[in-house]
């Protein structure tokens, strides 16, 4: 029942790239720190709804796979959710459609209440006006067993570490300098101390970087 | 012929450890980044002249023997050479002692002139007042059709980057978070465009990513 963190980002730590818009939510340089991952067969498969059975199979496929095993609950910033992005709208019902990939109780981060969201596909998303750790607690009640895992943003994560929550951080660094955005390391200061720390390389150039306690 | 750069650098980027002193010159957490470096057998006999045949001989020994092969002539900078650290001492000569690694010549880029120092293993220092450009150029002959490396410190690493100078960099990255200090990526966005990127992991968890022309 581990607390997990799972962030694609830069070599320069980059993990939320900047000017995010309506239309590019994630920042228009988000394909590229996602581009090994989004090639995967598991996020072809779990994300995209693409049974042809495309995508790669390698090291980045089992880590994408690993993303979306064993976890029972979510924890999520209001940003994230895209509260920032359309903080007048009821009825947003957040990026994913009708099919959002989580399968399981999400925790939103969120100081305005709102009505829990629920989907055919066990998803839901709960709005909670709480710390990090009272939300972690809840999502471990929620995940019966599970693990939880805390999705984002990049400050959230931050905060959940920096509060020592955090039982395993997994990053895969794509070679690429962004150069602007939200980076994750600041003010993390040798976060390596309270872990094991790992790392490989993929065919794609990707370094997974595994923190593990 | 190529002009290269290799540093040490942690998950987050830095560089330069903060707060560097005359007795601890590069910085109290120059030994978190290069504790890996400073075990390979290479280092010890190269730099620490022990011919006991102790160190690892491992990924991290191979990066740190490639470090020392077909290097014709080096290119740093005063604040590497020590004279922010000792300016008024006429007699300063470096802080490598009277047989310095480079046994080639170095190219101090500084506003003060100063006679060049010959060292009886081949090393000298000649301080010259003169642009990146121009360094590389004196540096390129002076190598003899062997290649020219850009030492440091990262400010002047980085203004060979941005001057689009550089023909490699090897990075090593060690997996640590520092927090504080001298950042290599900042303002060389979209670096990797220029180049091609491979990494591979060494048994210490170092990550070494080298971008070639």
């Amino acid at each position: 029942m581990a607390t997990r963190v799972d962030l694609n980002i830069s070599l320069d730590g980059i993990a939320s790239p900047a000017d995010p818009t309506p239309d590019m939510p994630m920042g228009a340089d988000w394909g590229l720190l996602t581009a090994a991952y989004v090639s995967t067969r598991t996020f072809r498969e779990r994300v995209l709804g693409d049974t042809s059975g495309g995508g790669t199979t390698g090291l980045d496929d089992a880590y994408a796979a690993a993303y979306f095993e064993g976890v029972g609950a979510e924890i999520m910033g209001a940003g994230m959710f895209g509260l920032h992005s359309f903080p007048d709208d009821p009825d947003w019902k957040g990026w994913w459609g009708d099919e959002p990939p989580f399968r399981a109780p999400v925790f939103v981060l969120s100081h305005t209440p709102r009505p829990t969201l629920a989907f055919a596909n066990g998803t839901s998303f709960e709005f909670v006006a709480v710390t990090p750790a009272e939300a972690l607690e809840r999502a471990q009640v929620a995940a019966g067993g599970q693990d939880v895992r805390i999705g984002g943003g990049t400050g959230v994560v931050r905060d959940f570490l920096r509060a020592g929550l955090v039982d395993q951080v997994h990053v895969s660094i794509a070679p690429v300098v962004l150069g602007r955005g939200g980076r994750l390391w600041d003010d993390l200061r040798l976060l390596e101390s309270e872990y094991t720390v790992t790392s490989e390389t993929a065919e794609s150039g990707t370094i997974h970087v595994t923190f593990k306690r």
